[in-house]
């Protein structure tokens, strides 16, 4: 794959080729602090990003911070983005409560964000377009989260299509956009496993939907019943710390 | 076109049918503003949407405001986000200068914003699925500005294939998208006859790059020159302050 970077113009060819870069999107989450550790794995220079849409908690954030510091990201940067002024879903907008498990019988949960996952990967498009990084990892699910439109993948795949058209990269030439989903159709259970198996310190990410200011989680939430789940499917200690 | 409004729900019969709602991204230039208007003309409820990311001015915001009240848009949104962090463009990078017409060769122009209008199709498409808005209205224009990839129709047929995979509402068959793009083949001076024809108030818009705090027009910049040839071709009095 070509990409385009800086550091490669003009160099002689006895130079070390620099490593390949990525932006990897990270919200603070057990699937995205595994998604990084995964592109770590695969020798690329990351670059995380993280979007701060006026999510319920800042837990998240703090969470995603010390991730993308201790799995050893090139770079961390929290855009700002007042997108939970749209309204229209229960983590964006506290009129509409979160549902615990079993409350909604809606086919696309209430948590879902009026397309949040466009957003977030248009925000990283830009971003990898200056970095010259081909490569966009993103920790979506279609099998725990299949009610959500925008992890499934056709939707990754039309991303990706919309990518070589909407960028100079991509119309030059020297980019040929990949939109990676590493763990999309992993089970929560061989998520958590994997992320052992690379050393992803659990304990340090957020699942929780309204988790409080010292990063609790709240026990009760679709995300930690699902959380909780994983963790007993996969025989592992769950080291998630719980209010409830 | 089937739209989801929740004004719909429950009505008899021999109620009025609501307008159909559209997003309009209205930046305060030329373009946008005879976009609004157009959208108006069908008479369509527009919720005008502009974005903040860091540009070098805010007299096009201003621009944006005025333009939104005078064409009878419904509802404003300026929405923020630090998107010009990132760097990669004269328009939002205080190291890139602006170029005078004619100073740079390259195919696409330094004031291109890496992924900008795909991250403006977003927050428009979020915003479009809680207002049950099947249409989108940006006034790209592949005539003048054929430099930025993002303005081309192929890539406004790869978004408006991406929308619906993306959303709720297009999943579940409630909305089909639509990205409505009428000036796209139109020359700047058609531009300018359709919005007079429309009543827009072209003083009140601002095309320029690098306008000051007073709105007026730097007399220089690609965007002046274009602006000043349209007014020219068009047969019609240029009512743009400008500095120079």
């Amino acid at each position: 794959m070509a990409t385009q970077s800086p550091d490669v113009a003009g160099t002689s060819s006895a130079a070390v080729t620099p490593p390949e870069r990525a932006v990897v999107l990270v919200s603070g989450g057990l699937d995205s602090a595994t998604t990084l550790a995964i592109a770590r794995a695969e020798g690329l220079e990351c670059y995380a990003l993280s979007v701060d849409y006026g999510q319920r908690h800042r837990a998240e954030l703090d969470a995603a911070r010390s991730v993308a510091t201790s799995l050893g990201a090139k770079a961390h940067r929290v855009m700002h983005l007042d997108f939970g002024s749209i309204g229209g879903s229960a983590l964006t907008d506290p009129s509409i409560s979160v549902p615990r498990p079993g409350e909604t019988t809606a086919a696309i949960p209430v948590t879902y964000v009026p397309a949040r996952n466009t957003v977030m990967l248009a925000l990283a498009l830009g971003w990898a377009e200056v970095l010259g990084a081909a490569r966009i990892y993103i920790g979506v699910n279609a099998v725990d989260y299949s009610g959500y439109p925008d992890c499934r993948p056709a939707f990754i795949a039309a991303f990706e299509r919309l990518a070589d058209l909407a960028t100079r990269a991509g119309v030059e030439g020297t980019t040929r956009f990949r939109i990676c989903t590493p763990l999309i159709d992993s089970s929560k259970a061989q998520i958590i496993q994997r992320a052992i198996a690379l050393g992803v310190d659990l304990a340090a990410t957020v699942s929780c939907y309204q988790a409080d200011p010292a990063g609790r989680a709240c026990g009760r939430c679709d995300a930690c019943h699902l959380r909780r789940e994983g963790f007993a499917a996969a025989g592992v200690p769950d080291p998630t710390p719980y209010v409830a």
